[in-house]
């Protein structure tokens, strides 16, 4: 493709994209696809072309064959799982990205892609209210043995310090001196007794993160009004398993939990592991980290200032489109001892040196995209305030929504406390109705409005009851849109209701 | 950014790339940049601006801070490593890919996104001649138990097989009926005795694999002349670990190794193996799987139908912007049994029906981008004739090299055979010079010749012995440029020559 071709090319795909965005502003697109499963495969030729085609043919299908089989998780009536949030300089920061393709494996690969993901890292630290062991150059300006990189995925970041943690665990029962032999000998007698420790409601990507690595998972029951983990809990629970020849060394604890926001109490349970300096603490804010850069929620970061490691994704809340999730590590060691493998054709004077950052030994693959150019760009265009406006909003719309639903005790339940914009309720069956009955209404209302296609909510289960989980987080959510989801869920539940009794 | 700044911004983006793009061409940008380490942190603020900033002063330091710091991946004199080749048809896909931004885990979180994956990795895998057993959909229309899923890198791709693997051949160790408990102590008894087999050319993602599950790696010694791994020693290693009380479960064999793009013999592996069922046969071919697409190694994809996944990188040589690399599999469901994990709030009625793929089952992250549109756009784009053009001067630029050093025997040797457009090197000492001689003049050669900046090549060992690695595969490449890199080293080795003697 030439110059001229791309650039007009580029220029239609602008105001596509422009007006594609403006479509859900303005709720021209449904939220979700009325497509079936398989609706692609007969407009779609089951062979590779041979001939070159014309751009703007593939241009057209994008708009006719690719749009109508997309959920739109930047329209405002997305309301399911967590955000995943767009935005226009975040797309600009993109395209310089792939403009500028390289595997910046290493620091010579291209010097801007490692030095830029430093420095930023550091502002987002910063941001956030991050403890200083947290960072690779401290704001005095000496450098750190922590820091922060960015990974695809929270469950990417959770495997890349179980997998460290082990290795920190694993190699500490190696008395020094033994021979490769031996020290293969003595992990793996060790490692089929390995365990990580969570609670119910950690999100799963720590458990797929244990199964990748082929270790058991240990749950430990949450405290039934907060949803929160228990440290005494947690302490007797890492307590029996050693005491049954097992090796717990590695619990996730969260910031906000994905069925309901709850969070975990850091330096409680800091205090309560004091005594296993062995198990690795990492802290999964992958959602509501992004609230740190509210003045109110900030402080909230000292919490964890005694944590092997921290993991959220700015993809989700702060306006960073996916893929962007920011690790942050108290020793980057351990994850270099970890992880760290060079192979001849990777050597270079600057990696040997020691004076820079090889990246690749902070991440489970080699090869890696320019991901800090589009934190650089969101993070400047906004502004530290303008991140505030946008979290502040997501709280506004929660805290509205959920004073709507507040106000008719006769038809919902608000299950838990409403944080970090989310709201969860179950329906209420008319008088005499039992737990099961509100489980089927509240079931059969989620799958309605799902079923309409104005709304997207999510519906799921917390302590074995069904919910719906209610949160809107893009750029384009309003208040507005919270009142006709509420107006909507009223009217079904009197549909329902009048359909479902006891 | 509303959306007319979006559009001036972005006009003055796709300004910027592509005026970078022309001035690679042109070479006004030497290959390898000027700067030192740590260069960029005296250009940028410490702390994240509180106010946001007007988004041409952030183009304006694209300009001025970033692009002095990068490598040139697209630069005709790039020349090391493998190519990762950007394209303005792959840019287009992935500007859509980041404009409609989802978290697309399952099927119903953006069907577009899961279906598109499955009709165009069908498309590549039969581009590329692979056996109907890999594809989702067989050639007559009906569903196969396989099927090919983009992946970030081939390290990622042979991570997750790797795991599938382990599960493979773990739980074919439990006995049917076992509890939980004694599936976990059979499981921890076998887990530290589990190995991994390769060639000791294999690339180091394979080992980086093995070490992140922890699992050790046992290396075969390769066939002096051809750098292949020899099926027989395979198997006698394979046999003798089990005689030792290993086990063995995994094999990467290559088509085309990075130091030397040699080619393991997979019929021959296979027939060797075929009394090790229990062995995952994974092909490594992340460069050279691209060269499939021309007539003459197209046939080459049957000798590895008896494999049990494949994997190459469309971000390596076929103008896909990093990151894409396609993984495909013999069974999906070692996959999905190995890596399958539903909680409450991904359940919905799709999934739940079986009647579509939730790839999130068929990698480790839950979330995951649209990946599949900038595959489209550049096979729509270049078609498979475009496609097989751009390999085929690849190819050409690759022979006329080493046509070059090869009328210049008393200059250089060239160390095995020219396959995929590599070219591997050693400078001759004069006569009388000794092998340790010739290692020191390669290195000074090469590092000269990346001192200098205007090409970049790799400097290696191979075989024990310093090597130059020289491949030219962006779509910028030109004979011209081989010829300019030959006078190059030739003059270097003349001056090198002088000061350095036995």
């Amino acid at each position: 493709m030439d110059q001229d071709t791309f650039r007009e090319q580029a220029h239609r795909a602008i105001e596509q994209i422009i007006s594609y965005h403006s479509k859900l502003k303005t709720n021209e697109l449904s939220v979700l696809p009325a497509v079936q499963p398989d609706y692609l495969r007969s407009l779609i030729p089951v062979s590779p072309p041979e001939k070159g085609q014309n751009p703007s043919e593939i241009q057209d299908d994008v708009e006719s064959k690719i749009i109508p089989g997309l959920t739109h998780w930047q329209h405002p009536h997305f309301m399911a799982f967590f955000p995943a949030n767009f935005s226009f300089p975040g797309l600009l920061g993109d395209m310089y990205s792939t403009a500028f393709t390289c595997a910046a494996f290493n620091w010579l690969c291209s010097p801007a892609v490692t030095e830029l993901e430093t420095i930023v890292m550091d502002w987002v630290a910063e941001m956030i209210g991050l403890d200083e062991a947290f960072r690779s150059t401290h704001s005095d300006g000496t450098t750190g043995t922590g820091g922060g990189v960015i990974q695809g995925s929270a469950s990417e970041a959770v495997l890349t310090v179980m997998v460290a943690a082990r290795e920190r665990y694993l190699n500490s029962l190696v008395p020094e001196g033994a021979d490769e032999d031996e020290r293969w000998e003595i992990r793996g007698a060790a490692y089929g007794k390995l365990c990580v420790v969570i609670s119910s409601e950690a999100h799963s990507c720590t458990e797929k993160a244990a199964m990748v690595l082929g270790i058991r998972v240990v749950k430990v029951a949450v405290d039934p009004d907060t949803l929160a983990i228990s440290p005494l809990a947690l302490k007797e629970k890492v307590k029996e398993l050693k005491a049954k020849g097992w090796h717990p060394f590695f619990t996730t604890n969260t910031y906000g939990t994905t069925s309901t926001c709850a969070v975990d109490p850091f330096e409680e349970i800091e205090e309560a592991l004091a005594e296993f300096p062995e198990v690795w603490k990492h802290v999964d804010a992958a959602y509501a980290g992004s609230f740190l850069v509210l003045p109110e929620f900030k402080p909230d970061a000292q919490k964890w200032k005694g944590y092997d490691s921290f993991d959220f994704n700015m993809h989700k809340a702060l306006l960073v489109p996916f893929d962007c999730s920011c690790l942050f590590i108290r020793e980057r060691k351990w994850l270099i001892n970890a992880l760290s493998l060079t192979p001849s054709y990777l050597r270079n004077p600057a990696s040997e040196s020691g004076r820079v950052i090889d990246y690749r030994d902070w991440q489970l693959p080699l090869g890696r995209r320019f991901r800090s150019l589009k934190i650089w760009f969101v993070v400047r265009t906004y502004g530290v305030e303008g991140l505030q406006r946008h979290m502040r909003r997501t709280l506004e719309c929660g805290e509205y929504f959920s004073s709507l639903v507040r106000d008719r005790p006769d038809l919902f339940v608000v299950t838990v406390q409403e944080r970090f914009g989310l709201t969860v309720i179950r329906v209420k069956p008319e008088e005499g109705g039992d737990v099961a009955l509100g489980d089927r209404l509240t079931k059969e209302v989620a799958r309605r409005v799902n079923e309409e296609r104005n709304f997207f909510v999510t519906a799921a289960v917390s302590k074995g009851r069904e919910i719906i989980r209610v949160v809107s987080g893009s750029e384009n959510a309003t208040k507005e849109s919270m009142k006709v989801l509420f107006e909507d869920l009223v009217a079904k539940v009197g549909e329902v209701r009048k359909e479902i009794t006891a």
